[in-house]
């Protein structure tokens, strides 16, 4: 253990940066990362405004922060595949490799995972961290930190559009245009759609989906998102339909706007059961998909990154430094409109 | 047309065994069959009990039955694969091979598919029909007419279990004990699972599925079915969950039971929306298939017979003669908990 | 029928432009169009240069052609999907739609189906062509009629990346820079691949693959694949191997370059049985998945065309009036190596 | 380390019933068994006689015996998912649970997999065994020691039929009838085919196939497996061929009995590289799949054997008792054409 400086969560509304006791052994098959980049987090945030995420309830002081990129200072002895010097990113979550869910190639629900920033977890919002050499991933010479840190907002992207598993040509909506809404959209268009139709009800969010080509946007207070479904598909409907909004409404659209044996992934988390129109998706034979985190994505993802399939960069809204983390996250609770992924650079 | 027997229903409650016009001009495509069983399913008899089912509304006198077996005496000029003699069972619905549904392989959900007593379509309570050669299966010699009147429901069970994708080994849970789901555990456990838990209210149901090697029962009054599946398997939980029950409260039970990264398959419709807990699906990355009748199963589900790999003569729970119709009826709609099939025999 | 002019192969090595009597009558169910662009395939040359393709020998005079856009002039009574006005493009290959194969969504594996210039099917590089309208599609307008007749040959690209089942992020390689081989690894990118690896022996087809990002390129004759592979992936293998250059040799290629659990898509037609070392295969548990030509992959194609993820206007490398189509096909039979697409412009 | 009584193979040709010093010590995640029942594989009978397999030489003494099942003695600290008592059966490849293809779900293909006489680790052909718990797997009380040492073959089986992604209700066609064909024949049977023809050249091993119900056999020799493969699809062709042979010719039938959009798993290992006809596996867009081992296959066999879907009691050939062993591997050499698993006893 050392005592090192972090943003820490002592209770709910209550941050301070300072010196905590954090381990930093380095073992056979750990690397030791100087910090970069850490992006927030809506779960970050929720944590510092209600204390808690359902089961997960903050009850010692907790280090902020999971999304993360930074640089290899150390390495275990038994560690090969990576050096130091190497620019890396980092994946919060650390399963038991010889569970059963592990071991069938679903580590992401494997319910041991231990992961950055979630009770009684403590993050990487500190100068560095001790993590394993496996869920360690090194960023090519075209990938900066920035985007490094957003390996992992980009994962649960990932991991939906691997989920509706897409056939090449698809066509896809995406019901919510916040920060995973965008992710899951671009994730989508690398990953085989033709086109993505992004819906919300502000418009500057919509404006950010907007930029990318391939993408559309529908505001629905103004427009009909059936009638642009219509259009495109020739009245058809679309292959995919993926809920990002986590709205108990939008479970009537992801009935309408599928085609015959379309898909839908759910991705956002109401906080309530939903109402679920069994004859409506039956008539139609869906399926439905949901997601949990992610498994095996971030080399898949850097490498969208690396061959600018996906370009994140212009999802960085603002970066702020490590002495003034606690005012980006009062920011990220009073977010603008426009913001879309808030960073801590540590240096 | 000609003025032919069969059981017509008039009006809501109103049941006439007396003479109707039906087609019977062979076309080039077409066989004409001399019927000689039918089944009598739910929908036959909602069709008596209501009038109506969700939008399909009896406005006019219309023939019943739809699940029926019998043999070719008329072969239409352009049929090559059948001949007079065959013994065949018929799939009821016709769709249009050139409908964009049916060019994708999914005729079950082309909106414009012509299926057996659903209004304004007669059905086959009637001494011929006359059928596209496309759509009707010869039997082989060991399975009966009475099988062959199975195929039909039976083929709902095939599509719930090609939907599941089940691998080799499965264990699977079917909520609810009604024909479809004893239909349903046997195409499970013919299409490869090891052992099929059916759960339901009533013993006397729970019996008639528990005589099948494969499968065991709890009566979810008096045992948890949450504990026969830990015991199973091993506290892991199930492969596939398939729904039948149709009730609400079912889809309690669909979240808890499987493993992580199982799949439910919806088979029961309920007439309202039920309540889904999107995070309990997600924390399982749960999958959720929903069925729509069935396409390409006759062929699959006549094989299975024919191998004696499932035998649904069992299910056969008591025969009528055609003159009896009307009363065959009326015992199906004061069901007694034993009945699972009954069926019309036209000679 | 009526007399028209076309470019008619006579019989081997022996073209005209000249008069030909073809069927003009509009059905029901059709369309007529007046060609704009035909593009020139392998096939079509190889009918010219050798009279035959395997079974398929031309023992009559045979029209050429089956890359094909244009612009409807008359559409049948029953057609409502399309008008006159529309640019569109046509598939080639008509399937009779109640085959079992169509029934099960596989058109394109049919033994009866209708192909255009296929013996003894007239092609249709002629002014006016009648068209079933279920296999003629609409050109966005964004697409040009040069792309419109590019994607039949991309369908082909389509077919192999969707029996692929790309996950999103996989990394491929494709063995052969030929017009097959870069459509391929364009329809590799565009459903799905973070990048795509093209081998040739000749630079200057390279070259040409080289300019799309995403792609990067590696002449056997000087470097090893063997090591890009290695870098790319970091000793893994790739996710996918595209076999497009139909050499033997290229069958030792495909058991070495996957990873553990990789797929090789077989697109490339080698003329005599290959070597197949399954030892090598089954250690890494390869599948294999073999193409023929496409079904259900037009409006996939054109998807991905008009919302510019896949620009295939540099790859058409050269344009003749129809006037000139016979030196435009010797031209095609001596290809520069810098020839993809060479295409006929009827007006 | 401990002195024990082992069948020893010396060198090629000669064993020896003699101790050896073999690890005894029980980790913390590892169960020591008494072993009660050893099958004898292929491979052990191989070593014997040629003293290697391919790469696998074996130069020094090593123990045989990879098919077993026991009794747990002794558990180790951190096991509790199993007792002292217990009847067991032992998976004999033990992965790096670290490795990315263990990660990945997919440990058969880590090539660091430590598997039971391969040289150069020792087999189970001794009184006790220690061997981690995670692969060690309780039996059914209605499943006996001598099905159990007979679940490693039959797992071959089923990553075979797992391979196959069979649909409910397929036909398969096994090639080859020995012990490996007819288990994946079963296994393909319980895992959802409703038919097999096995084909075989001899005709007492085809009728140990026979005795099961939905096999039917064909003896090469004599019949024409095309005509019978005609018979039960009604010209279609099979869904599925498993390739068990091992014979070069075999690669010709493969490609002429699948329907079009059939899968060929090919599970027989041809020494040399067999003639790969790619024209006649496009034509009908064939997937070839290949198995190598098995991956989470114990619990799904032992659940087959456990509901009695899968009865492999009538394969024992005949037991020996291990001061008998020698004796055992020498009647394996000389294998009767009705022998299809020869098994030891311990006590």
């Amino acid at each position: 253990m050392a005592l090192v400086e972090a943003l820490v969560l002592e209770r709910q509304h209550v941050l301070s940066l300072r010196p905590i006791e954090l381990p930093m052994e380095v073992g056979p098959a750990d690397v030791k990362i100087a910090v970069h980049t850490v992006g927030i987090c809506g779960s970050d945030v929720h944590y510092y405004t209600h204390g808690r995420i359902g089961p997960f309830v903050v009850e010692a002081p907790m280090v902020l922060g999971h999304e993360a990129s930074g640089t290899i200072v150390e390495v275990g002895a038994e560690v090969s595949r990576l050096k130091v010097g190497d620019r890396v990113c980092m994946e919060p979550g650390i399963p038991d490799p010889t569970s059963k869910a592990s071991r069938l190639g679903m580590y992401n629900v494997d319910p041991d995972v231990r992961f950055w920033a979630t009770p009684p977890v403590h993050g990487c919002l500190t100068p560095h961290v001790v993590h394993p050499a496996d869920y360690t991933y090194r960023l090519p010479d075209n990938v900066s930190f920035a985007e490094g840190a957003m390996v992992e907002p980009f994962a649960v992207g990932m991991q939906a559009a691997t989920k509706a598993r897409i056939t090449p040509g698809d066509v896809a909506v995406v019901l919510g245009a916040g920060p995973i809404g965008v992710m899951v959209a671009l994730a989508a268009l690398g990953g085989g759609c033709s086109s993505v139709i992004v819906a919300d009800l502000v418009d500057e969010k919509l404006a950010i989906a907007a930029q990318y080509p391939g993408i559309s946007t529908v505001n629905i207070t103004k427009d009909s998102l059936e009638d642009a479904v219509a259009v495109v598909t020739h009245g058809w409907g679309v292959d995919v339909v993926f809920e990002c909004s986590g709205a108990a409404k939008a479970f009537e659209s992801v009935m309408t706007l599928p085609r015959p044996g379309g898909c839908v992934v759910i991705v956002g988390l109401p906080v309530e059961p939903v109402p679920f129109d069994v004859s409506l998706a039956s008539v139609k034979e869906l399926r439905f998909e949901t997601v949990f985190r992610y498994a095996h994505q971030y080399e898949r993802a850097i490498a969208l990154f690396a061959s600018d399939k996906v370009d994140l960069k212009p999802l960085v809204s603002e970066s702020f430094a490590f002495k003034d983390s606690i005012a980006a996250f009062d920011r990220a609770v009073e977010a603008r409109p426009t913001d879309v992924k808030l960073q801590i650079v540590m240096e």
